[in-house]
């Protein structure tokens, strides 16, 4: 397949560019009966929508969803789910000072050389505003998961450039502009952003996702190991450079009699699988945590080449993130819900009808 | 498709389990006209292969591969390339001690649940045993990518357990039992296994991986970005439990300022990027960084539960890797071959007849 | 990969229902370079749409097509191209008649059975409206396999009900309603349709389609022969219920001396093969057969069941073509050039660096 | 996917040379649980076995085939299946005669220009020989339907050359050389037979295959429709050249008053859309039809072109099928198994929840 689906049989073909004249996707394989509306996906569109806090860039996209296909009489049909979204702003307002650069950090040169041709008005279809029929396609995963499985799909961040975040609650993420797990953080973090703000800068990001209720047995031993296809999901969104299944790269200094988890009858004595041994669900939390790069786009001046190869000098203006990791949350929940929802229908294809007596222990403890 | 391949025109369909007949895999997708021996794929067999070491398993297996088709007078002929693996010790040993118990830190449980049924000899398909074929049709992906474009692959340890490994120079890795690249860490490290293994317990490691004069162009924006592509494919690699690109998790904390990459005509200023921008090759080296979690096989005991769901205490004897990670580089540089075969070979299909007057910029400064 | 997509480089993801708001696909893999605008698109669309003459359905559908992305300043980028038809007459009009019933020849009770909910307005997912999004997306391949490699894919109808189309000239096809090669027949057709019309019945369509100027070599020996994947494209359109390739059927009776095609300098000596041998292109024409059953939705009564199972009478009143054959050659045009297309990306793939000092035979003689 | 896979859930990815070392494929995606044995394919690949009688080649392969993975104390335990069958002669006898030459009819050409390299022993890959992977997948294929869901699935010759051969009784096809399923055509077939075979020419075949008990939803509406993967699966098959669903052609002349079958509680009142409808099957019997050319390789004269593009003249020697669809009875039924399993597993995925209260109604009268 060409490279801008995901999935196998839960698929979602994503289109556009950010100031074309829309984005959106194609999710086919969605089972049919599952009741669905356009304000069940409006809800996580609005999470990743910009201009929600001086912290975020302050563009205004109404990211109105429009779903064209697959639904009748509010329930999904089983035929593919066409969704729309427009974009408002196309004016083709000047781009000149970018059209012929290549700015450090983006996608311009390795486009060009790619393709010879590059949509770069806002950065044309490697803008982050791709995530958004993501976003859309994933807020019908996660409903079928959760109405269907009681999956629920829940992600944080765990620090924000140099300043880390301890988790406290799950509550606080939603009252706070940063889906910061900790309250107590916010004033420390709104202090951080301001300052990087003014200084012209951006940061990185860490984040972290979690789905619970998982059942044993999802996923293919190799090579679409449940795993393998969450780490290529998260490290498909914009600017992820990293990605960890349970302890991550704190295994590498781990005693095997630490890091691997225990079982009793009452559950799993930790998990530092992350959810995931041998590339199959093991019905505890699956925890992805990953690493975001800091935004590209900043006003300090950079040195770069022009499509001639000179050297020139950039500095970029415009209404930028300056950590575009704070608004990747519900970008990577959406992720993991498509991942889930994916391997869960390849298990029922292919183990419908397995029957075992032993019994499923619970999730036990969860060290994250 | 189903979930035992690998990649979308150069493509690995993998079978096998430790204690079965035969491993192996189909090889499809291979462009005709490589000069191709089973000596070619027999070199890094041997890397990988155990009891080179007393820091490696002394299980003994001579992992001789057999080109069954698509050669034909030492030549690739397009058509798919069988390849075969005779297991040795096929001996049904007294497995009694796992038949009916769950190890934890191995796919047992999950196994189990998902399938109903498990080979339980070795591992089964769990097995570490099932990265032979790979490294096998890895081999090939080298071959190509280096007699054509001159792309090389090499990998290195980064740290074992506790021990870092502070890159010194590539000319170590094969001088010494731990893939190091650094020999002046070689007794530390002597040291550090030895007293590990007699503690009857295990550790991880950390890896790296590297790929020198990959084009510009490989790789699509999304979802099959190149970086999201080896993320799933090192993922896909037993008991890998973090990846990077670049910067990785180190990103975080940067400044834009610091992490983007800077470009002149005389070449890149930085890598942080690890080669890749917008899922897409930059021509810098590709940088992968990976997490590999102790063996799980280890002698102390550990709480798991039986098929019954009973308690029980596991003591795992037998002749394992007391860190699964030392053998693993082999491993990692047949994916990431694999990977960028693949991209290859998609991006010539569409991107052939695309020429640029900008000229391509040096690799330029490796910070890795 | 879910049912609605077609091909593997050059891939149409399909959405809609004959009903909804809109109908599309998304066209992933297009190289960039190509210019493209909606004229490009609307020709074959207009050559499709139903109300051109009074021997097919007189709906009126305008069919215009919006291109939603991946062309940029009227050139393909190398992204995926989102195409959009919205639906003009979704009037809730009363389907009451066929809400609750299954008529026969339709997908109604299949679908039903599947899903367990249909939209029955208009045939919904069924619809033979579900084409237009393919004509559309393979107007994208015909263009640019004409203006790169000067290949030509035309179509025309061999039989219409009873009546047969001796093959007179190309140039009749455009001249008259029925896309017959062959203008001495149009008025006993004329005849036959409004005959057939006023019956109330309907009649099934015998059409031909065929590529010139397809280079040798295109194809994979197995599975994904060109050949197969053509019957397979063929075989995807609405109510066709056979495909042949060269002599087809008429080959059972052939003797090995008459069918296998010669070879001389001068080219072939025929083309019984229809221009594929072991499913690669022989670069001579591409022929190929399809036969289309008659339209389903009759006046005349016929016998079925409801939702309950009770036996009823159905009559299907409305504006159906009494011959949906006679609309479906720039269907079938279009499929070809997508299988085509595809196979054209993956042979470059695959073979690009091949160079071969035999000199590749004219087509010949073309006894199709 | 590259080319030599077939299927999506139940993947059969086939490899091998008629004169290489070995041939064989992968089957991966069989559900766990399946009794299976050596002696399960053996049966099959025998039925499809030269030598059997004076009318197919009297070349001698034994085509023992040896199950290496994904079977553990008799029972697949889903993981993916490898099948192994050695070549037996691989003499590198003289084939100096077809070397150079390209033998009309034969992929030799195609194969030459695509891949600039060809093993032209015995055929290569574009041998008949590699359809007996096929015929062992398609027995673990068989055994699945058959034991979970009463699938039969079973073939018949219906025409050989001019003889034309009217359906009596299944009864018949295993007791005659010719799987013809009329022994009152017998002894015109053998006289037909042994005439053609002695004027050292040949003929082609009408093949018939059937599938009973097949529930009513397998299938996608577009374009992984049923009938869409049939086709493709039959066209894959060596030599084949139109496929049939149902009335296949015949339903050009039908009027829809005739060709839609009817439905009452008792059953369907026909069967002309041969069990699919929308691309989903019905409930009544798949049945499915094809053509296959005459053999390329006869003793007659055939004027052909060498590797230089000289004229020259062929005659092929050897032990070749006088009619090459004989023995193509049993591939064409492990082909049919093949498809249904994957719609099977697929449709089990996206509607395992699906629940109507409409009864099933029987497959009814069958018109074939």
């Amino acid at each position: 397949m060409s490279g801008s689906s995901l999935g196998r049989l839960f698929v979602v073909s994503n289109f556009g560019e950010s100031h074309g004249p829309a984005i959106g996707c194609v999710v086919d394989g969605c089972p049919p009966g599952l009741p669905l509306t356009e304000a069940d996906l409006q809800a996580d569109l609005d999470r990743r929508k910009p201009g929600t806090s001086r912290h975020v860039t302050q563009r205004q996209e109404a990211d109105q969803v429009e779903i064209l296909s697959g639904v009748f009489e509010g329930v999904t049909t089983g035929a593919p789910i066409g969704l729309l979204i427009r974009n408002q702003d196309q004016r083709s307002k000047d781009y000149g000072n970018i059209m012929d650069t290549f700015r450090p950090g983006h996608a311009d040169y390795t486009y060009w050389h790619k393709y010879g041709i590059r949509d770069y008005r806002g950065g044309g279809r490697s803008s982050a505003r791709m995530t958004a029929p993501m976003v859309a396609a994933g807020a019908i995963a996660k409903k079928w998961l959760t109405s269907k499985l009681g999956i629920e799909i829940r992600g944080c961040m765990t620090q924000i450039g140099e300043v880390d975040i301890p988790f406290s609650t799950w509550d606080d993420v939603h009252t706070n502009p940063f889906f910061a797990p900790n309250n107590g953080k916010v004033a420390e973090l709104e202090a951080y952003m301001d300052t990087l703000r003014k200084s012209g800068d951006s940061c990185g990001a860490g984040l972290r996702v979690q789905a619970t209720g998982v059942p044993v047995g999802l996923g293919s031993p190799l090579y679409d190991k449940l795993d393998a296809d969450i780490a290529h999901a998260m490290m498909s969104i914009n600017a992820v450079k990293g990605v960890e299944i349970g302890a991550g790269f704190a295994c590498i200094a781990q005693k095997g009699s630490e890091h691997g988890d225990e079982m009793t009858p009452e559950g799993f004595g930790s998990n530092h699988a992350g959810g995931i041994l041998g590339g199959i669900s093991t019905g505890q939390n699956i925890e992805v945590r990953m690493a975001i790069k800091p935004t590209s786009s900043i006003r300090l001046p950079r040195k770069s080449i022009d499509k001639a190869g000179n050297p020139i000098d950039v500095e970029t203006y415009g209404r930028h993130d300056p950590c575009v990791g704070i608004r990747a949350t519900p970008i990577a929940e959406a992720m993991l819900a498509l991942v889930i929802m994916d391997h869960l229908l390849v298990h029922r294809a292919q183990c419908a009808d397995v029957q075992v007596d032993t019994p499923q222990i619970p999730p036990g403890i969860s060290n994250y």
